[in-house]
């Protein structure tokens, strides 16, 4: 029989399909390789064409050239100028759309991903994450922060080249704001962070773990909202991704960088987004919420019932997928 | 400058790209039209391979062959027997996956779809819904009940023939409480229903309706969350589609057909889920919830943002979109 397993930290139901579930390899993609060029005349994000994109906020150089660059987004969803502004009309509430909106270039390489990277390149790209978070929420009009990466077409992209995202925002993001809510009540009735008990059940149970280094643990969680649906969790309780220190950093690289090459090596390069959940720096040493890294490969496509109930139905065994990338060698 | 805007229904922040959005036709769909078969001998839903679907639930006959027929799904998510059970050991909260998953076969023709099909044809599959979505609450194991509809890949079916599906769960999903408890904190606020209060809303300022009609009315949400996102709201307050009376289906089919056909014709028959959101007749007569019925059309794809936010990005804008449907002849 299938089961429902309760997600406490999304808080929804999954249905796990655990009788007729696939198997891991089922998951694998099938797609029309094309060969990339290292360097693509008519890319914006290629070395030579940086006139393509607004002027950038931040490079990380490199013998002279660049090596990650960090632009605002020209077709950017929010305006950088402009004051925060709020109507309330009856019904309808408007707030202006001003906030930043900014795209990291993570290599001058076209035909690169974090996958297929040195450890310490996914690490200096987490490091201008970490710098551009917190120099976002220095902008007293910005009330939450989102970093992401989308990785092929199935994941929103149609751009090639390596990049990720950075959106500020002049609002709170309401799922955002259930899912902290949702670990302060955790909070209150254990006196402990959601997050942190988490992360000592997977480590007692060790089927759903991937990686297990010093500062972070890389599991697909008990109910995993799809198929390979994977978590990063630093171990230290740290509620901000601005807290954390450069170990860490090259930690977490290792632990982002090998998920991502079991993911491309085990099933072929699969489109996928990630995002980090973090709250903001202001809040910094929240005891109830702990930030951490979520991705979300897209080998499944959700339909009306998914939209309709918010419930996800998964036809992987969370365990099984966890066991199938433990054994995937990079 | 764009803008944000709180939908109050489902409670999130939508950003309405109003300065670079796209105009109506440029969500055309670009599609390579297929010719179908109105009998396909390879398709588990046409006559004659009645075998290769479980024994049907319910069926409306015409003319001695069936016109619509309700199977259990041969792949159902859920299992029809069994017991609830529900097992909590530390932070692994489970239930077991019983349930019910059913297929509506919606007519016997390979090749039609509601856009295409008589008024009255709609108003007997609504009426299959209902006599359904009663008869499966009835089932004491089953806490929420799921109606919806998958047209096209994009939308997540790879069948053809024309179909809808019902879900019953043995839990309560919390994305549908969520919104129960909005509507409810508003009617605490103001001693009104949400949905009513933005039906008045909606029709005084007219500039995102398509259809009014006697019963229903049709329009596009102030805040949609994707391009031609579309409500059709019943006039009269009632919590639950058990409640619908038979006029009240009759305007409901037309109004469901009319604006599927305004889809259809005025962007090249786009992929699309739609969804019954009601609560349960057993909670019938709540004064603060208004079941609806809800259109997305898959136009765009989502990705890391709204993954990571829950918030939206809609490239149309509301007023325009309504506008473009209205002028729409079908």
């Amino acid at each position: 029989m299938s089961e429902l397993r309760l997600n406490l930290i999304t808080r929804e139901w999954v249905i796990i399909a655990t009788e007729r579930a696939k198997r891991p390899d089922d998951f694998r993609q099938k797609k029309d390789h094309k060969f990339l060029p290292e360097h693509l005349n008519t890319c914006p994000f290629c070395t030579g064409n940086e006139t393509k994109t607004p002027s950038e906020i931040m490079t990380i150089a490199s013998d002279g050239s660049w090596k990650i660059r960090v632009t605002p987004n020209k077709f950017a969803a929010l305006n950088i100028d402009g004051e925060r502004t709020r109507i309330n009309e009856g019904l309808k509430h408007l707030v202006t759309g001003v906030g930043r909106h900014e795209v990291i270039i993570e290599s001058s390489l076209h035909n690169t991903t974090p996958a297929l990277m040195p450890n310490e390149d996914v690490a200096e790209i987490i490091n201008v994450y970490k710098k551009r978070f917190i120099d976002i929420y220095n902008d007293p009009r910005i009330e939450h922060v989102i970093i992401f990466k989308n990785h092929g077409e199935k994941a929103g992209t149609s751009l090639e080249h390596p990049h990720s995202q950075i959106v500020g925002t002049p609002v709170m993001p309401m799922q955002v704001r259930e899912r902290i809510d949702e670990a302060r009540r955790y909070f209150d009735n254990t006196g402990e962070c959601l997050m942190c008990s988490t992360v000592r059940a997977e480590l007692a149970e060790g089927r759903r773990i991937i990686l297990d280094t010093e500062h972070f643990v890389t599991f697909i969680p008990y109910a995993a909202l799809s198929p390979f649906h994977i978590w990063i969790f630093p171990k230290r309780h740290t509620s901000t991704l601005a807290a954390m220190q450069d170990d860490e950093t090259a930690d977490l690289a290792y632990n982002l960088k090998t998920v991502l090459a079991k993911l491309y090596h085990g099933l072929d390069n699969p489109d996928y987004n990630y995002v980090i959940r973090s709250e903001s720096p202001k809040e910094c040493g929240s005891e109830y919420f702990h930030w951490y890294l979520s991705i979300v490969p897209k080998v499944v496509q959700t339909a009306g019932f998914e939209l309709g109930s918010g419930m996800y139905i998964n036809s992987a065994l969370p365990e099984e997928s966890a066991e199938f990338l433990r054994k995937v060698k990079v």
